[in-house]
């Protein structure tokens, strides 16, 4: 029996996490019961939302457990199936976090045909960050032709499959990022119509010329003060998917910021906090409409791959610093 | 030819409003042009909009100019009709504002039967506040039976009717007032659950202890602190119908308050600011059903009357000062 490594919560965080929250742990691979198979993880998802789950506070989401594995989605290779479903060789997406080698439960892991697309775009561009995009913008945000769509944490991988969608639907899209290459990349690759770089412009000033006609739809990862200086410019009957509040994941005692609500009551406009998992029943239907686009290159993504399965925790810190461009995998 | 008083707005204020931002005309009364009637006012409306309509800022509604009659809501008779459709004596409702009497366009006012109910409750009860709680809370803040409604400002116009539309749809109801004797007319006549006194009690624990399930369904008419305090115990899927912020109408500098998005996105909760007029198509369907309920004894109302136009100011404060208790009018 050959070996696997994973990590586990060791401790929560106070503000930005460290290296010392995690346990690298070094185990004996389990043997696949009836019914699971055991999987080699070919790459691991580094999402945002995994650092909400190191805290254990009311949320959508149960808190990791202290000395569990570290969750979130994967993909990988089947190397033993105790499953009627799946045989070895078959590639599959699943739950099991960030670990190199699980034994699953067959029947929660999802087939990947590695014919399709590559196979780690079933955790990005048409997984999870994907549909995000794709109902957060059209269900939520309902961008019409000619409107000003902004999002912000635009160079991620749910911000940049955001504008573009805006795009396919006619609308003009401004990105919000934090660094030139990130901007450059939404400008140059993918078309956005103007960018903003949160870092070194004056936000106000800079969102008002890349807005000249307000914002009708502003899709939401990353709130603070990117998202204080948007809401100024919101035209009525606008409409604000809350995907993600990045700026806010690691910070303990929260500044207070300005009161929204006499603004979003003048405007009249909508705000709405969602979840992908919320659209589950209409993956179907997003899907193969997304893998079009790609097809017809309307919709392109990036990647940001980081080698080894030891250094995930260093590729999760990147996300906060806003080093990646595009979506955050683990190559294991 | 008789006389006509009306007030205009002087001056635009700095914080609370003064007496010195109106002024009283005494004028010649106008005769009607063909298409227009002459009606002699009844009923003024008084309502907390009419404050954001004193500044000069971008909202839904354009801003009052200086020297032009305070608009808003009244109901009056008749005296002298070249329109068609309006005989002398006719009772109608319609947008002439502060005006003992006025000679306006006989299309732009609706007849009022003052058979089914008194004719002031086409400006109240049955009017724009009343199809405000109809419309915010069913249409955005659809309550379901065994929910939790909370309802700020519950002992106004529109926050009486709204906590009694959600007791009628099996929701429990949560009323939240500055005053002792809105509470206990909440409580005893209007049947709500649970009451609190933001004036007088800590508001998060009075509220933890009226809200043992959370809340599913926050109608704010208030904002600031109330509303502070509230957000923190939404449940998952929260709705929250906006619908007045009149703790803000008042204040020239706003004090920062805490961030909520990360608040709404974790919750994935809605936020929908809302004018009762994006409803126009549908005031139809709800004006009857109201009346039908009003008949069963179901849905209450109360009226707050001053007696004399000249008052008109004065009753417009004290929405301010929360010493209305239900619908507050001017009797001229």
């Amino acid at each position: 029996m050959s070996e696997k490594k994973r990590f586990v919560l060791a401790s929560r965080p106070d503000g930005m996490p460290t290296r010392e929250n995690f346990e690298l742990k070094t185990e004996e691979l389990e043997a696949p019961k009836d019914g699971e198979i055991t999987v080699e993880t070919l790459y691991l998802s580094v999402d945002p939302y995994m650092r909400g789950r190191m805290n254990d506070t009311k949320s959508y989401a149960k808190p990791y457990e202290i000395g569990g594995t570290f969750g979130g989605g994967a993909v990988g290779r089947v190397i033993e199936s105790r499953h009627a479903s799946h045989k070895e060789g078959d590639i599959v997406q699943g739950g099991w976090g960030w670990q190199t080698h699980a034994a699953v439960n067959g029947d929660h892991v999802v087939p990947v045909d590695p014919d399709l697309a590559p196979v780690q775009s079933s955790i990005g561009a048409l997984g999870m960050p994907g549909l995000t995009a794709y109902f957060g913008l059209l269900d939520i945000g309902q961008p019409k032709e000619g409107e000003t769509v902004v999002v912000s944490g635009a160079g991620g991988a749910v911000g940049m499959i955001v504008g573009q969608i805006a795009k396919i639907k006619g609308a003009r899209v401004v990105g919000i990022s934090g660094s030139e290459e990130k901007n450059r990349y939404l400008s140059e690759e993918l078309g956005f119509d103007a960018v903003v770089n949160y870092k070194t412009e004056s936000l106000g000033e800079a969102l008002e010329r890349a807005c000249p006609d307000g914002v009708d739809v502003y899709f939401d990862n990353v709130g603070g003060e990117v998202s204080d200086a948007v809401f100024l410019l919101l035209n009525s009957n606008a409409r604000i998917p809350l995907c993600g509040q990045i700026s806010q994941y690691n910070v303990s005692d929260p500044e207070p910021g300005p009161r929204f609500l006499p603004l979003l009551l003048t405007r009249t406009a909508l705000v709405k906090g969602f979840l992908v998992g919320q659209y589950q029943q209409r993956f179907g239907e997003a899907i193969p409409e997304m893998a079009g686009w790609m097809r017809e290159g309307k919709l392109k993504y990036r990647e940001n791959i980081i080698e080894g399965f030891d250094n995930a925790p260093e590729a999760f810190f990147g996300l906060f610093t806003g080093e990646n461009l595009g979506k955050q995998l683990v190559k294991v």
